[in-house]
């Protein structure tokens, strides 16, 4: 694939190298340089072949955002005819509702911002409640949604064989389904309890964790605020052990160690955001469908 | 004007206000709220009414570009049709041209994603010095550059009864002429002396400034060095005084004080960056534009 370049950010260098090596193809980095008036002046290689795969996970997502929208018609100033987005963490996938009066649906907003500036928009696991595809929010085609599910279950039943699989709430049931099945494991799913429009509480599965090996399975954690809770409540109904498992390790401020405090005893997460605690690669996914697609 | 809304941001609010007030129009705020993981929600007023200005400058740009982004196609959804975007301060237009091989032209960039967003663009004194006009990176009669040059320049004229302007290079010369000429005052141009690609350094102009009131005249300053350096060089050849005078008063990290420690006695700006110095107001400028588009 000697057309094809793969273009990423020095702060996704580890992911972008075991990328370019799987799929076989040129790596090159954008380089950014960040002006005392906050502005950004990016370089890109020249010239670019006519596929240009542009990796960047949108956790933390504002300024790389803009770093996007600019990058993106560089790229195709300086010769990409086709422009593909991996971005491994798609940002605002959850405010997908006008929650209150005049609330932003910046979900829609972000899916059309980005499907206005790339070709084909390739993620894993984004946040999709209300909605059940991307083709809902992107033209049809652009929006590509892998999902880690199958790789985080065969993780978890190589490292916890009797794990029981639990799942947070409803929304969560078909994607830890497929983990479980993956794994060939027990699963379970909660169910959130909602106080007002923002408040939410999480009611755990009606099933006896006593002495159980129960394994947390979330697409992803921020705060960790709901995890916590989750493996609290576990532990106090006497399971044997908690563990979390998710795809996307955002893990903002304390959660991290909030999690071990809490009494959960490992934390794996996928490295579609590099994170410590990444313990599988979604490499192999995003290869397979960037080369069949 | 019962069909027009003035909509801002809380850290302008004194700006708004001016502005509304100047206007006869309605004001109100977007609300933003920041979640742990670096997204941003907001919220407008709803409905809104048919045109809607929302007053939005660009310093320190990028997570208010984002807000833009989400700010706009929200803001059509809740009623607006005409939707116009006053911006005091026009971020990214000083990357005019590929100064090295494969760096972003993003001031073309940034003009055509507001472009695409808002139906007109209103704003003071841009950064332009390759191209002439707006009118060259926006669709034809969409951007609408004022200019603070000659309230400036009658602001140092009251001052500074016999101040001599002096602006940094070739590109401030038809600007500085302009607020001369407003003021009624003698003006003089420098000009940039280049060392390699990035590397700039000023050349004062030839003119005898021994016990002058001189004023030094610019768009914007950010790290205010130019400035500073221009400053010490017209004291060391006997000038009087040192007054700076800019339209954008970016003033990055310590630039405010290193100017008053390098001699300059007064730091004077216009409001179209709020800040500490703002000495005369855009508000007129900017109403009139309002009334008259």
């Amino acid at each position: 694939m000697n057309d094809t370049l793969l273009l990423a950010f020095d702060d996704e260098r580890a992911l972008a190298e075991e990328l370019a090596a799987a799929l076989g193809v040129l790596l090159a980095f954008v380089s950014v340089h960040r002006f005392p008036d906050g502005e950004l002046r990016l370089q890109l290689p020249k010239p670019l072949p006519a596929t240009v795969w542009l990796l960047r996970g949108l956790q933390q997502p504002n300024e790389k955002l803009v770093e996007l929208m600019i990058a993106a018609p560089t790229a195709r100033e300086l010769g990409a005819r086709r422009l593909s987005l991996i971005s491994p963490y798609l940002a605002y996938m959850r405010q997908d509702i006008e929650f209150n009066p005049g609330e932003a649906v910046s979900q829609r907003h972000m899916a059309r911002l980005l499907a206005a500036h790339f070709d084909q928009v390739l993620t894993i696991d984004p946040h999709l409640h209300r909605i059940a595809s991307l083709d809902e929010v992107m033209p049809p085609g652009v929006g590509i949604a892998l999902s880690a599910a199958p790789v985080l279950g065969a993780w978890i039943a190589a490292k916890v064989p009797d794990a029981l699989l639990i799942g947070p709430d409803e929304e969560s049931a078909q994607w830890v389904r497929e983990a479980a099945a993956a794994g060939g494991l027990a699963h379970a799913v909660g169910h959130k309890v909602r106080h007002g429009d923002h408040q939410v509480s999480l009611a755990l599965p009606e099933v006896d964790v006593q002495g159980r090996a129960v394994v947390l399975l979330d697409d992803m954690a921020s705060t960790g605020r709901t995890l916590i809770g989750a493996a609290q409540a576990l532990l106090a109904r006497g399971a044997a052990s908690v563990d979390v498992a998710v795809t996307h390790a955002l893990f903002n401020g304390d959660a991290l160690p909030a999690l071990h405090a809490a009494g959960v005893r490992h934390v794996w997460s996928s490295n579609a955001v590099p994170h410590e605690s990444n313990a599988v690669s979604v490499v192999p996914l995003l290869a397979r469908a960037l080369t069949t697609s």
